[in-house]
Parts: structure tokens; C-alpha cells; sequence
């Protein structure tokens, strides 16, 4: 946890975002949106996803990307990696993080990276063998995301053992942080209980948690509440809700970062972003998709009267 | 709380979510909604509010609308009484339930019934009164909405003694149950359990607590969660989150009564609504509001594969 904060909040609009949606989203854009974003306060960005061209066009410009980020002051900058060529693209670009994917689902691994979850593993195995080979690489964090870890549209329910199963043996094999992603929204605030506190007994402390939740049956936030009781405090988000399937409208895809930064900083947790220049820098994310429809309800309905986030708080007392 | 259901939920969008619309909302249409939603299982509807035509003509067919509620077997018909007058037209219609408003927010209530607070008890104490004068209007139950309780956006913050304050004058005068509302949709999870755990310190157990929450800012099922923690087991939610301002899209208005029973039965909270039948009454809603845009993450999003209801599951095992 950086000084000073509570909660730290990862923008992955510009990954988890922009990846379904087919026109490319202007590079001078992404780079606004980037450091606009981070002097707004968001402590991490998810800049790029590290796939072949063939896969996405959208994420060609990873290697002018990823420069600007890490110019960016305080900001950690994660990419997310589906293989070893990947990692070997994000450790030569020095990004701080690096982000894997396994689905828990074995049905939703092979649609996604045609592979087994076993073979998931090794993947990531080859990709810590890697990351410990060399000073350089050691200074980079290993992330493991466990997609459709609370629900699959093809699995249904997903077993809670498989998410430890799993998380365990990422984490034997280096990842120090596990991202529990609800992918198709399928969660409820009972079972992230449950699926957190079971995950937590098995991992102990020392593994740090993050929740990657999907707003697509409007439990997003509600969801959120329940990991926070759960002691997680690493959230990720997009800002103005991106990630819906641009085929149905209200559809929508990741948590929206503008609400739950309201939501967490009313609630008097630190989170180091300010949300008023937070807010500007959908103009950013509008104008690179002006066939989107962004969502928010802080940005419609505006800031309450009197609104005291716990950052701003803080500063004051200073 | 009727017989085998843990959570009991009431349709609001008939007065919550028609009060704010320009255009009549046919007759005959809110008689099928009515018929459907509760044939779907909502335990009880808020059907109209007693008011004059010139305030709203959303309401002038309530002497219509009523006796077709009261035939629903086993829905629990209510109506939101702004004064004596309503509350009288309210027992000679045989409602169940009436529900009085008045704003914890002093500056609200001026704007929104021309009185202050005190004189809005005086208000109720005539309504309690005629209640108490007769064996047939004693079977109504008196309920008490406590507007702006977690914030107004004239007044910003609104002091939880205040909402305390409200709540055990209008108990002492003969109401059993006390709505506290997030009018704005300001609140959060953290203010929602600090209110609530103060009212239901003040009230104890006997007093019944609704939740009326609004989905302004997209915290309404999280401040949900908070108040099920506090013990709350009644909620007030609009079908396709009717109520939000025209003038203002994307600023949903109640909490979205589709998916709060998804979340509720996803927790294994038994509402007793078929979730399936609920979301076919959005077909008329939308008929008699061609213009509205109709919100709900399920709605749009579809129901979970392998979705096992709290009270399917109960139904299954009986």
C-alpha cells in the first residue's frame, strides 16, 4: 500500500476497456488519459495488454505507451501478459507489474487462452523463472488474475477449492498478489464473503489481494462492500464504466472508478485520488470513443452538497 | 413479515416512479402492472399517492386503481398520504398501509410540503388520530418516510439525531414502522450503518425499518448490503429503477427492483419473487412510458447460467 492511503484503486480502462472495443483508440489519447489520470491522484495503471496484433489491434502502441506511464510520478504501471513472450516484452519495457491470467473455470480457460489451467500454470511458471533470472527482472511484481472466479456463462457456478487450488499454487510459484475477477459479473456480496474468507485463511496475510469486479448486473459496488470486509483493499476499475459490450447498451463492464472512488472516500477510506479532477478526464476517455456511452452516476448527477471525501479530510487536518 | 420469505420488498414505482413523469400513465396499464407484479410474488405495492390533481395528475384514477389492488391475494396495498385529507380518502378506500412523509431535512420540508418539521408531526398526529377513532381504521397500518435522512441537497449533511428525533415522535404517535430514505442518493454503506444502528438503538426491535434507498450515484444495492448488516429485512426498490429525473438520463431514480431481488435471492434471502415473471412486468412499464429509458443490470444482462434462487431452492426441497 502506498503512504497515506487506505485503499488503492487500479484504473484498467485502458486494458479491460478498451480490448472489446474494435476501433482503436488514439495513442496521443491514451497518453493524455494516462497522465491525466495519474496526476488526478489513481496510484496504478493498467496500461496495455502485451498480445500479439492479431489478437488486438488496439494495444500496437504498447511500446510508446508504457514510456509515458513510467514517467508519470508515483504511478505503478502494470500490463497485463497472456504468455512468456508477453512477460518478456514487459520486463524489457520495465513495467512495475506484470498481471497473468487463469480462468478457475477449466470450460472458460481453453475459449480463452485454448489451454488446460494445468498448462495455465506452467505458463506462469516459465514467466517467474523469468522474472527471477535477473536483478532487473526481480524488481517486477508478479499479479496472478483468477478470471470467472465467481461465476462462468459456461460453467455456471465455479467451485471456491478451485479458486484456492489455484491461488496457491501461483503464488508457490512467485505471484505475490492474486486478483479475484468476477469476469461476467456473476457475483454477489455472499459469495465474495465466502470466497474471499476462504482464500484468505489459505493464503495468509503476506499475499496481497485485489478485487476485479464487473458491473454487469449492477452488484458491482455492493460486491465491493463485501470484499472490504473481507480486509481487501485493492480494487480494480475503469473510469466511466468501460468494458460494457458495445452490442447492449447498459451492458455495463468493470466497476465504474468514479463511483467507487466517491463511494470509498465517503465511507472515510483514503484513496488518494481527487475526484473532481477525476471526473475530467472522461472528457478524455469521450473523445477517443464518441460512439460510447459512458456511465456514472457522480458524473450525471454531480458531487453531494457538502461532500467531505477522506483524502481531502486528511489533507485539511494536515 | 408475511410467511416463509426473509426479505420483504415493496414496489414503489407506481407513486415514486410516476410522481416525476409529465405524462399520464394509462389506467388500465397500472392495473396490469399492478395484477403481474403481484402475481410475481411482490408482497406489497405502493400504488398511488392521495393527492390533489393539481400537484400531480399522475394520480386522479387512485379511486380505480385501489379496489383493483386490494383483489391481489395476499399483496398488501399501500399509499402515500401527504396530509388529513389524503389519509382520510386512504381509509375510506380500504388501503392496508399509509405512508406520511416528512423531511429530517428542515429546509426540504419547507420546500416540499410548506411547513416545518414540527408542524409536519402535527400533521401526523391528526392522521394517527383518525386511525385510533374507529375499529375499521384501525386495521391500517401508519408508516413514516423520513425524507433527506442521509443527506439533502440543501442542507448537505443532515444530523442523525435528527432522523432519531423524527423517528420517536412519530412512534410515540402511533407509527409502526419508520422509512428511513436516501431521497438524493447521498448516502453510503458506512453512513447507512451508522444510522440505522442509531435508530434501531432508539427504536428497538418493535418498530419496523424500511430502507428507501435511490441509485443517484450508483451506491444504492451496496448501501443495501449495509443496511441487511444492520438488521434490515424491508426495502423499497422500483421496477426498472423508475424515478429518475427525465431531464437527466443515466441519473437512475429508486434502487432497481429486478435487481435487488437478483442479489437478495443470489444471497439466499428468500423474497418470494419469481424473478423471471418480475422481469416480463418491465414489458408493460415500458408501453405505458414509450419514452423512458428503463434501467436494470439483470434486465440487460441476463440471468446467471445455472441461477438458483433462494426461494426456488426452498420450493425444490418442500
Amino acid at each position: 500500500m502506498k503512504p497515506g492511503i487506505d485503499v488503492e484503486v487500479c484504473e484498467v480502462g485502458l486494458r479491460d476497456g478498451l480490448q472489446i472495443i474494435p476501433d482503436f483508440f488514439p495513442t496521443e489519447l491514451k497518453k493524455a488519459w494516462i497522465r491525466k489520470e495519474a496526476a488526478a491522484g489513481v496510484p496504478e495503471i493498467e496500461v496495455c495488454s502485451f498480445v500479439p496484433p492479431k489478437v488486438s489491434g488496439q494495444f500496437v502502441d504498447s511500446e510508446e505507451i508504457v514510456p509515458v506511464a513510467l514517467a508519470c510520478e508515483g504511478l505503478t504501471v502494470s500490463a497485463l501478459v497472456p504468455n512468456l513472450r508477453g512477460a518478456e516484452k514487459g520486463f524489457a519495457l520495465g513495467v512495475h507489474k506484470l498481471n497473468f491470467v487463469i480462468s478457475v473455470s477449466e470450460t472458460h480457460n481453453q475459449a480463452n487462452v485454448r489451454c488446460s489451467r494445468e498448462e495455465s500454470l506452467e505458463r506462469f511458471r516459465l514467466i517467474a523463472e523469468l522474472r527471477d533470472s535477473s536483478e532487473e527482472n526481480r524488481k517486477v511484481e508478479l499479479a496472478v488474475g483468477l478470471s470467472t472466479a465467481l461465476g462462468c456463462t459456461m460453467e455456471g457456478r465455479v467451485d471456491p477449492g478451485d479458486v484456492v487450488w489455484l491461488a496457491e499454487e501461483v503464488v508457490k510459484m512467485g505471484a505475490s498478489r492474486v486478483a479475484i475477477s468476477d469476469t461476467v459479473g456473476y457475483a454477489n456480496p455472499q459469495l465474495v464473503h465466502e470466497v474471499f474468507a476462504l482464500v484468505r485463511k489459505h493464503l495468509g496475510d503476506d499475499v496481497l489481494i485485489t478485487s476485479h469486479f464487473h458491473d454487469t448486473r449492477g452488484l458491482g459496488l455492493a460486491n465491493v462492500t463485501a470484499a472490504l470486509e473481507e480486509g481487501c483493499r485493492y480494487f480494480d476499475a475503469s473510469l466511466a464504466g468501460l468494458g460494457g459490450c458495445p452490442f447492449a447498451p447498459g451492458a455495463t463492464g468493470n466497476i465504474v472508478m468514479d463511483d467507487l472512488v466517491f463511494m470509498l472516500e465517503s465511507m472515510g477510506m483514503k484513496t488518494g485520488v481527487d475526484l473532481e479532477a477525476l471526473l475530467e478526464v472522461r472528457e478524455i476517455v469521450q473523445q477517443g470513443l464518441p460512439k460510447e456511452t459512458l456511465y456514472g452516476g457522480v458524473a450525471q448527477a454531480g458531487l453531494p452538497k457538502g461532500y467531505a471525501p477522506a483524502s481531502m479530510v486528511a489533507v485539511a487536518a494536515e
